[in-house]
C-alpha cells in the first residue's frame, strides 16, 4: 500500500516550547504575549500596550518601561551592548511623551567575562546617560557560571515625567493622521549581521543607535496633537504599522517609494534576502498625527542629525482595517504582513 | 635540584576575569560595584548604596530599584523563580520603607524552554504580585539560543512610594541602636542548596520567600524611628552588618544566643561546612532603630506569622568601628568579617 509522507516547509506554529521567534517582535512573540502575560497580569496600563506604563504618583504622569539586551555581539559598529541598554529604554521613555530622568541597570555577567569588557560597556553606558541626560540611579549585579549566559546581558528600567496632556499611544491613532518615518530604516540591524557574518562592504554600515528624546522634546513643545510615537526595534517598520493597524482597527498605506533607506542597506538586504521594512533600527521611530501637521514636524526633525532623512511615509486609511499596504515603485500594491518567524535574533 | 612548588589554597583576589564571587554580596563584589560601576555612574541617588533609590517625582517622594534572579534550580521548596522575582524586589522597596506599587518585569527565555515551565513562573508571580498589592505594568521578553541562558532570567524593577518623612537608610544609623532581626536565618538558602546537591533532611527546608511590606507597613504605621531596614539576601545578615557597620563606622555586637536559626537548618549548615550567618535568606530583615523602641517593634512583628521567631540581635556600638563583633554561646568573642569568596552560587 502506497503511504504518502508530507513534510511541511513552514514553520509550525509554536509548539510547547519556546522558540527564537518568540523573542522577535513578530506573530509568535504577539501570541505569547496574549496567551501567557496578559492573562496573567492584566491591568489597564499592561493592557494599553505601549511601549511603557503610563502611571499617576504624586500628582505626575509618570511613565514607566524596561527591556533586557542581550545583542550578540556584545560590540558592533557604532555601539556596543552598553549604549544600545541606555538609548533603548530612553527611547521607550520618549516614545511614550516622557522626558527621560532615571534608569536602572541589571548586569547579569558569565563567569570568565574579562573585566575590561564590561569597563568598556560600562563606560559607553556612562556616556549615552550623560548624552540623554539621565541619570543611572540603582542596579544589581548576578553572575552564572560558564556556559550559562552570553558574555553580558543588561536590563534597564527607566522613569520619565510627561509634561502635556496628550494621550500619545496606539488608542489615539485614527483615519486621516499621516505617518511619519524619521529616519532611514535597516542600519541597525544589517550592521549587526555583518558582524555576525563576517560581511564587508564597500561603505561600512553602522548602527543607528541614538537617543530620540531631543527631537520629540521638540515636537511637544512646537504644541503639535501626536496621536503615537513607537521606535522602529525588533520586527522594524512593517511590525510597528501591523500592531497599530491591528489595535485599532485601521488600514496603513505606505509608499516604497518614500521610505528612506540607504543604498549600501538596501544592498546588503538584497545579498542577504531580508526586507529592510523588517530590519531592526535603534534610533528611529514613526509618528502618526494629523495630516495637516506633517509639513511642520518634518521642518522640527531636520534640525536633529538623527532625523536628517525623516520622510513622510504614508497615511492612516478607514480602508483595509488591520492592514498594512505598500504601494511599490512600479505603481502595484501589496500586503505587508506581520512576521511570523525570526529574521534576526539576539538583535537587541 | 630540588624544586618546591607551593600551591595557594586560599581564593585569589580578582585577576582580570568575573568570578562567580563577584555575583556573591561579599567582598569582590564590593569591589566590583565601587570600582566600576560607582565611578562610571556616580549621583547621589547611587552614592547612598541603598536597597534602591530614593527619587523626588512629582513632589512626591519615590523609591526605584532594581533584581535580575537568575536562582537555580528555577522551583525549589517554598518558591521558584517567579515568586521570588517578584518579593525580591517588592522587599528591596519596603527596605526603602516605600509602599510597593508597580513592577516592570524583564524576561531572558532560553530557547526550548517548555511553555509550561514559563506559565508556571508567570502563575507564581501573579500570586506573589497580588499578595504583596502591586502591579505589574510594563514588560519585556528575550529570547537566546539554546546553551546561551539556563532556562529563565527575570529582572524585576520597582517604584513605590514613601509616606513619612524618615531617612531610612545606613546613614541613619548611630551607635544605641538595636539590631532586630526579622526571623530565623538561612531556610532559602539550604532549600536551594538540598535541592542542587540531592540532600535529604528528617523535617523538610522550605525556603522563607515572602514579601515584607506588611510587617515593614505596621512598624512605620505606630510611628517608630526607625533607622534602617535591610533584606538578609547575599551573603545573609553577616554581610548586610558589615556594609552597615563599614558605610558608618561603627561598631555592631550580636549574640549568638539571639540569632534564631532552625534545629533542621543549623543541622545542614552544620554537614554542608556552612555558616547561617552568611546564608541568604529572602523573607527575613534587620531593623535598626533606637534601643527604647525595640521592645515595641518585637511586639508589632509578633502579629505577622513571617516574622514570628523575630529576635532582639544585638546592638550598635561606638566602639570597634567598622567591625562586626559576635559573643558566642560560650562567653567568647569573634569578629564576623565580609565574606570574600562565594558560599552559594546563584541563590536568588
Amino acid at each position: 500500500m502506497l503511504e504518502l509522507n508530507f513534510t511541511c516547509p513552514v514553520p509550525l506554529p509554536a509548539g510547547d516550547c519556546i522558540l527564537l521567534a518568540h523573542g522577535g517582535g513578530g506573530t509568535l512573540m504577539n501570541q505569547l504575549i496574549e496567551r501567557v502575560f496578559l492573562p496573567a497580569f492584566s491591568n489597564p496600563a499592561l493592557d494599553a500596550r505601549h511601549d511603557g506604563a503610563i502611571l499617576s504618583i504624586g500628582g505626575a504622569r509618570v511613565a514607566f518601561t524596561t527591556d533586557s539586551y542581550v545583542v550578540q555581539p556584545l560590540v558592533f559598529p557604532g555601539g556596543n551592548i552598553g549604549d544600545l541598554a541606555v538609548n533603548g529604554t530612553v527611547n521607550d521613555l520618549a516614545m511614550c511623551g516622557a522626558r527621560p530622568l532615571y534608569l536602572s541597570a541589571g548586569f547579569i555577567l558569565e563567569e570568565g567575562l574579562p573585566i575590561e569588557t564590561l569597563r568598556l560597556v560600562v563606560e559607553s553606558m556612562r556616556q549615552a546617560a550623560a548624552s540623554a541626560g539621565v541619570s543611572l540611579v540603582t542596579g544589581d549585579t548576578k553572575v552564572v557560571d560558564k556556559g550559562k549566559a552570553d558574555g553580558i546581558f543588561i536590563n534597564t528600567a527607566g522613569i520619565g515625567v510627561l509634561e502635556h496632556a496628550l494621550a500619545i499611544g496606539p488608542q489615539s491613532v485614527c483615519p486621516g493622521d499621516a505617518v511619519i518615518v524619521s529616519g532611514d530604516l535597516g542600519a541597525h540591524g544589517i550592521a549587526i549581521l555583518s558582524v555576525r557574518e563576517g560581511l564587508e562592504f564597500d561603505a561600512p554600515i553602522v548602527s543607528d543607535t541614538a537617543p530620540l528624546w531631543a527631537p520629540v522634546e521638540a515636537l511637544l513643545a512646537a504644541g503639535l496633537e501626536i496621536h503615537c510615537l513607537r521606535d522602529l526595534t525588533r520586527g522594524g517598520l512593517a511590525s510597528t504599522l501591523n500592531e497599530i493597524a491591528t489595535a485599532r482597527g485601521v488600514g496603513i498605506r505606505i509608499r516604497e517609494a518614500s521610505l528612506p533607506v540607504e543604498e549600501v542597506v538596501r544592498g546588503a538586504c538584497e545579498i542577504l534576502g531580508l526586507d529592510p521594512l523588517y530590519v531592526a533600527n535603534e534610533g528611529r521611530f514613526a509618528i502618526f498625527l494629523p495630516a495637516a501637521q506633517a509639513a511642520q514636524a518634518l521642518d522640527i526633525l531636520s534640525a536633529f542629525p538623527v532625523c536628517r532623512r525623516a520622510a513622510l511615509a504614508g497615511e492612516v486609511t478607514a480602508a483595509d482595517p488591520g492592514l498594512v499596504v505598500l504601494s511599490s515603485r512600479i505603481g502595484g500594491n501589496r500586503v505587508v504582513d506581520m512576521l511570523s518567524g525570526e529574521q534576526l535574533p539576539r538583535i537587541c
